[in-house]
């Protein structure tokens, strides 16, 4: 296959690195830093820079930008892209580019699937990219319009490049989860870290704090624009944290051992369920 | 040295068996449940079973059990331990502890030295125990009274066995900040899993929900009993996080990116300035 990867960042560039180690697809790259396309070009990434000539015969278009970028790109090459081809955004929401970009791939006979590969780091950008990003990681696809085949293409490729997980949903199921699983980690784990108390934990440091406050070092663009495309499950599940929070301080400041106790117990209870550990 | 451990659970089975394979001390052991005694004796985690005898004779004595039991243990063999003798126990909060103790201590001429190893598992019990368990951990060390050799002294033997940073910290210190690093982490990482997104999250599990939700695996007893003994400290770290929380909610909420933008920028320096990357 052609492929064609739209923004060599941490994402895109580690799609790169990936498929030209682990596959025999050829690779065409475009990032808006030229710089960006020159490192990757010489680095063996890609395996030419990307033209508007060549996206038009590619036969997959991977879009790792940020959504509203994502969805701009589609709209501004929709006629370039080829009869059939596949084109697949990388976005970690996707009622709000599926919905753009749907009707767009039918107009013009693409077939776009929507994709949220989980993986990252707590670095951005090209220089940070690597080809095992996606070792043993999930990919989430919400295909809504193309055909099984199409689908099969796109689970392949991913199997090859390390996903071990490939989960099909909805746009509006993964919106739901990915707000759990992820979004509020990431605000929990920021709001976290602003106790006053942390300015003079040093020495103190558990490994319980540290898994905590991991995330808390984030890009504040990329997270700023992805929680404001979920913004009803997204805060859904912070107030719903930020009530049961309430329950365990009220319990505490009543002194109320029998009702911590089974909150705890409960905590317990459902994270061994989740786990797969008791059924 | 002679070395007495009481309570051969997570904690003390793992000092017993850490204190053999590191040292040439001679450790008794107690358990309340004399089968654990027995399978520490086999596997030569202790070199006999604890009397009161021996108690009489041993040169340190390791308390690791819970908060009351430690005190009412020490109340109740206050008169045994050997005059000049050191006494510490491996409590998760220390005011409560050290305010009891300090006085049984002055008064039968022991020292007393309020410890917290900063190690745990998400199991407990001997069975569970591990002579690396404290590898590259954090004791803290509460010491008001006695004198810096007897300071000396263990902290070379927790040294001995792993530990790579000693602290040293007031009983209030510690609760404090320990309030924030580990005892808020469980309360969070309770609350936390208990969405009810939880339940059908399979296959979306992220890294960072993992980093979130690790710690909610813990034993409610014992966390009962640290909270209840820490209430003013660890409220008024839930309380604030859960205030926090609320601006990120309201932010989103009124799609506000600047200030959600200022939200997260804000957690992700402070979260750089703690792991002493920027100053």
């Amino acid at each position: 296959m052609k492929i064609a990867i739209i923004g060599l960042g941490l994402i895109g560039g580690s799609m790169a690195k990936a498929i030209k180690e682990n596959t025999s697809h050829t690779v065409y790259g475009y990032d808006k830093n030229d710089t960006v396309e020159k490192k990757a070009l010489l680095l063996g990434a890609i395996d030419e820079v990307l033209t508007d000539e060549i996206l038009s015969q590619c036969d997959l278009t991977l879009i790792a930008l940020y959504p509203q970028a994502a969805v701009d790109f589609i709209r501004k090459k929709q006629e370039i892209f080829k009869k059939s081809s596949i084109v697949l955004d990388c976005c970690g929401v996707k009622r709000i580019v599926c919905r753009q970009v749907e009707p767009i791939a039918l107009k013009q006979g693409f077939v776009f699937i929507g994709g949220h590969p989980m993986a990252g780091l707590e670095h951005s950008g090209f220089d940070h990219a690597k080809k095992a990003l996606f070792k043993d990681a999930s990919m989430i696809l919400t295909p809504t319009k193309g055909s099984i085949q199409d689908v099969e293409k796109v689970k392949d490729l991913f199997t090859a490049i390390g996903f071990t997980n490939i989960q099909i949903a909805t746009p509006e199921e993964h919106d739901q989860m990915i707000a759990f699983t992820s979004q509020l980690a990431h605000v929990v784990s920021s709001a976290y870290i602003k106790s006053p108390a942390a300015m003079k934990h040093q020495g103190f440091s558990a490994g319980s704090y540290k898994d905590l406050t991991r995330v808390a070092k984030l890009n504040e663009d990329m997270w700023t624009e992805l929680f404001l495309d979920n913004p009803e499950f997204l805060t859904e599940e912070i107030d719903g944290i930020a009530r049961r929070l309430e329950e365990y301080s009220r319990a505490i400041k009543d002194r109320d051992a029998e009702t911590l106790r089974a909150l705890l117990k409960d905590g317990r209870e459902k994270k061994a369920f989740i786990d797969g550990e008791i059924f």
